[in-house]
């Protein structure tokens, strides 16, 4: 459990750092301006800071709250409510998981509050933020578009890397089909989904902040929000893209593999095939009725080997003819 | 049969429970808003309720008494007319019925009718917020909200446990597929559908309650609105993201199970290809051809036995060589 | 051949039910609206009418005499045009014929003109309107929308019996998938893909007169024009929905028979697997070499017995702990 | 090559028809309007018409000049430049060549430039327009919609022939399934596809006239702009109805192609699975080992031919009791 | 690494033509303008020119340095940025690697930036627009479009010449259908899609500019940009059809293929499903009991030999028959 506080007097240009027992240095000087930073806190704790002391509409806190809210831009009368979700990189090629970050944005403070684990690179551009007089001068809602913005840049790298693994995997699925490609691609196709899902949402928080009317966030921030929108924008439509060609990949695998099992089946056929006709002839003279008159013939057992060889060669040649072979 | 009607004194704040009986007090109190809960009631008493006494469009009551009207929002000239369904959970994943409401509102009078039964979870909401002067205080549209929420709330948890489902079944699939998967999909996908049309429907009827312009409907309740909204929209989105991975499951296990049996052809249709050509061989020295040199060489037999190892033993390796094996 | 005509005087309330000698009538008294029905009238007593008594614009005409228009709305300069479209209902589920009907519709008269068969029902509701004082005195744009939704309401009925249909045989098919199955479903999604369509372009209409704008259609018809939207609306959805859980059930009946077929296809494979090595060794002991020691042991039949049922049953415990049986 | 012009008197009503020559007698009369159409002209001649003696704009005549431009309307300075593409119907169903038309339209003139060959019967509507005084007197704008609606009324016919063509092998489909199906709906498709694509950008560009806003179309020819667009409207609606039904009847045939396949190889392999232990049966007793008891015995062989027979039944029954039979 | 560098002035029409050093000549005169181009220039100076000499925006430069950046467009509020993408061919049909240009554009200068190769013919183009006193004339927003235009025609050849070859594979597939196809296809259907996302994003920047609001580039520029816009729209418009395409015959080949393998099996299968029962009745007459009386009659042998030909001619009839052959 963590609560981090900065204090930063907009006149003096004076910044402290500490924790809740901070409030009150904000309370008493109207030029300053407060980031409070809420990590694993006790629920009696943030119920009471939230509730009573920042008196947070009802509703944002109950979102904030609740496990896996979707992201979300909300106007409250005196605050702008957000929430969040990064994602953390996991060992294998798209795995991850989510950093959800819900944020109180008013004139005057920002309050964040983080459910799940931060990834160590997040947790230190945070730390440098929180100590950083010029960012903490250009107002809370630029602190919020810096916050948003280490968030959804974690996605981009995450989504990248899978380029460069699905043309290995079209390379080598020529070469020799597995199995296990089959559910490597359905994996990435779930995983796309989600992630795309995740920053569509997101996107359309940037669509509307860029699109402005949104209180606290003035045009100037522009850039910096089309900054992060062209991000997302990016993750989705990449998204998209793997996802159809993870699609195609599958698809083709699937064909290609029955294809092979086929050509597989047919030249065994063929082998059957060619050796049931012999087998039969083989057969008959092995048939013990007492009048057969070839089998006292000299040379039938050679004629019937000649028979024998001629029927194969003739099936061969007709089998290839055709283009079975 | 249950007529539950409360009626509120907004200038005293006092609260009147009781049946049918309570319409007069109603009538006799300008400052008075009555909301009335018809539960099953008789045909005859109900048209003459709803026709009669409140004199609602006739478009209105029709749609009223439809079964299974879509979800809608219609303003008329005295009142808003609202058909909302929830949905009440079965005992297998995904599998409920539907619970069709149907709402009068205007400022002093909120109507709510029911068709089919109400799970025992929603009946106690509707209970106590029936007998809640703080909320009939916030007035007939406040109610008539919380009713919805109450409905639609139905949704997500319903939803939210396929997740788990789906991801036991892509475990399981790649272990050993059985078909009751294919099934037991097949069933999520039509269910998902039905869950969303049901979603998207009332998503849209919050859209337009929280873009503000119905009447009675005023912006300060624009937070509870967009709750509602919000929950809806994730309704949808997750039955579009489970019901699309849901669809890759069933392609995915399909694909492998056509495969393994493919697999499985393979090489029973391998063992038949390595003994037919052992088998005609036996069959030419079967043969009772009086002229056959080779059946009276000493170790003829043995030869041929070693050679019949050999065309084995050749074709193993051959099969082998070109990865069918 | 027959032209009905209603001639209603708005002031003194009076209606005239008749032919087309009503027209002097109506001529004579500028209080008068007409109604004039037009079944399967004569072509050059059609042109005359509509041409030259009424002057409807050229490209009306021509749309409502070409077979199969698609539904439309224009507003000319002097009345309003429509081309809408019913079904009637066949014998098999889904199956019908198309009903178009043109209409004229200015605030004196609507001339309505129909191409093909009325069904008996929509006649009698048709017969009642044209004698219906009420319904006149509402005006020609409300007659429009009632012969519009008599029209548009003959769809729902149609559709929604199919969803039983589909659930007796997502039923059926996995006791018993059948050929027929396949055909049933295909013909259905060919039938709701063509009424989305008719249902389609209707719904526009209605979303355009909702909408207001077009002339003679006052605000005041506005929950008629609901209504019908409403209906044609779920039409469209519900076509959409079932056309899907065909398309689902299709595939899924496919791949269970194909799968099925595979599951035979197996055993009958691993039935041959099973003896051909076991004739292979029959084959060897019925060769006719002169030196086989085996041959005059005493108990090497049934040693080769003893040998061929342990084969047998190694192959089957074999074939059972790969799970392939 | 050929130039067609005709100038005509908007005060005297007067109408010249003549070649390149009548450039003299429009320039003279300030009263005037000219028709000039340019059929294969020679590319010198063409570009001092179009550039020196016209001035069109050089990106207007880049597009003229290019194959294959995609139908167009822009608006230039003095001038409105559209690029049309009508299909001039093959032999096969749905077997067309394009037919390109680029016109230039201003109030006193409109030049008129085809690429590629004109169908015959275009070619006749073509002379009758240019030659009758009743439409040039509406206008250089009345002429140019005339014309599109020539060329686009030229998709109709070709499309709709294919409604009959589907249903007639969805009927042969489950008679005699024949692989010149497939072929066949995989260029439907194809064919489909290319026209839908060329009807919705001439789509787009009745849209916009309909909207008004373009110059020299004035909104009295809203009635001929919309018959237009209604037309191509239509077309492209029944291009994705019939691609869809071509897709649904071309999956319907390999599914029914496959599975007919498939009950063809179960009934042949369940012959394969009789004889198989019949044979293993009649081995055993083909082998030459001298002490087997039962060769000896009086009716064993009886005994053997009907305990074969019995195996046969017995398969037999048990295939037709699981119902693989 | 070169600068390439034109300063013009606007009055007395001069142009000078040469590296870095002629930004002081620009610096110098207010009527003059500069294009600045900078073709893999060392980081260290790069970033002077950009960020200290320039002064553009930090999220501008992250922008140009990052690899591989969407395209786009933003209005800072003394330039506007660009972010380009051409294509150049590679020697496979569809195979190309794309060429990302940035630009700065104000009246006065217009910064263009390279990342990775340029085409020998867009550099031609690209010299030549450096020495061309007309268009500088024209002023930076004009050099800018030509620019972009020559970027953005390098697509509708790539993919134009994709048609023919798709007809091609067409037309092979049905003689000779071969796994190269699949391969081919799959690898078309990527291009294309990585192909129509990029046009689409440069689709989008030529919809802004030509909608007008963007500052610099005035109204006048219109046909210009819609040329390029018309262009991309080609592009994409392509790139979805010929993916369709390409998708129907992946799916047409691997039908087409999986069909005619069938067919063999079948064939082979039925060789197998004959010679079965004749094989068994041979075995049957090898067997060695004693007691056979069949074996001693004179014409047994020939008697046998006959029933197997009826048994054969009697199997391929019932096969022909039933359509199996
Ligand atoms: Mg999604
Ligand atoms: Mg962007
Ligand atoms: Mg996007
Ligand atoms: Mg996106
Ligand atoms: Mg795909
Ligand atoms: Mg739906
Ligand atoms: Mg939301
Ligand atoms: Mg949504
Ligand atoms: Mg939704
Ligand atoms: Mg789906
Ligand atoms: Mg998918
Ligand atoms: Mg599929
Ligand atoms: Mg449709
Ligand atoms: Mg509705
Ligand atoms: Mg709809
Ligand atoms: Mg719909
Ligand atoms: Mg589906
Ligand atoms: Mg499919
Ligand atoms: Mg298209
Ligand atoms: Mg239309
Ligand atoms: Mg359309
Ligand atoms: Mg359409
Ligand atoms: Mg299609
Ligand atoms: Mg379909
Ligand atoms: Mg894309
Ligand atoms: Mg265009
Ligand atoms: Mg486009
Ligand atoms: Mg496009
Ligand atoms: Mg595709
Ligand atoms: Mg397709
Ligand atoms: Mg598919």
């Amino acid at each position: 459990m963590y609560i981090n506080v900065s204090v930063f007097d907009t006149v003096s240009g004076e910044l402290t750092r500490g924790g809740q027992e901070l409030l009150q240095n904000w309370d008493a000087n109207p030029n300053a301006i407060i980031w409070m930073d809420l990590i694993k806190v006790d629920p009696g704790l943030e119920s009471q800071l939230l509730e009573d002391y920042f008196q947070f509409h009802p509703l944002a806190i109950e979102d904030t709250l609740r496990k896996n809210h979707q992201p979300k831009l909300e106007v409250f009368s005196d605050h702008v409510f957000f929430i969040l979700r990064g994602v953390i990189a996991g060992e294998e090629p798209l795995s991850f998981t989510y950093q959800q970050l819900a944020m109180f944005v008013a004139p005057r403070f920002i309050v964040t509050r983080h459910q799940g684990q931060m990834s160590s690179a997040s947790a230190a551009q945070w730390g440098y933020l929180m100590s950083s007089r010029s960012a903490l001068e250009r107002g809370t809602s630029y602190i919020a578009i810096m916050l948003a913005t280490i968030i959804t840049e974690q996605y981009l790298p995450l989504v990248q890397e899978l380029e460069e693994r699905l043309e290995a995997i079209e390379d080598g699925m020529f070469v020799s089909p597995r199995d296990e490609h089959l559910n490597e691609l359905l994996y990435y196709k779930r995983q796309l989904k989600k992630l795309r899902r995740s920053a569509a949402y997101q996107e359309y928080i940037f669509v509307r902040l860029r699109e402005g009317g949104i209180p606290y966030f003035p045009r100037s921030l522009r850039h910096e929000l089309n900054n992060a929108y062209e991000n997302l924008e990016r993750v989705g439509s990449l998204c998209t893209l793997y996802g159809d060609i993870a699609n195609d990949l599958m698809n083709g695998y699937l064909s290609l593999s029955s294809h092979r099992l086929g050509s597989i089946m047919k030249i065994l056929t063929i082998i059957t095939a060619i050796f049931v006709p012999l087998t039969f002839l083989a057969g008959i003279y092995g048939m013990n009725f007492e009048y057969m008159p070839e089998l006292s013939w000299k040379y039938a057992y050679f004629g019937v080997l000649g028979f024998m060889t001629a029927i194969a060669l003739g099936l061969l040649w007709f089998f290839r003819r055709r283009k079975w072979l």
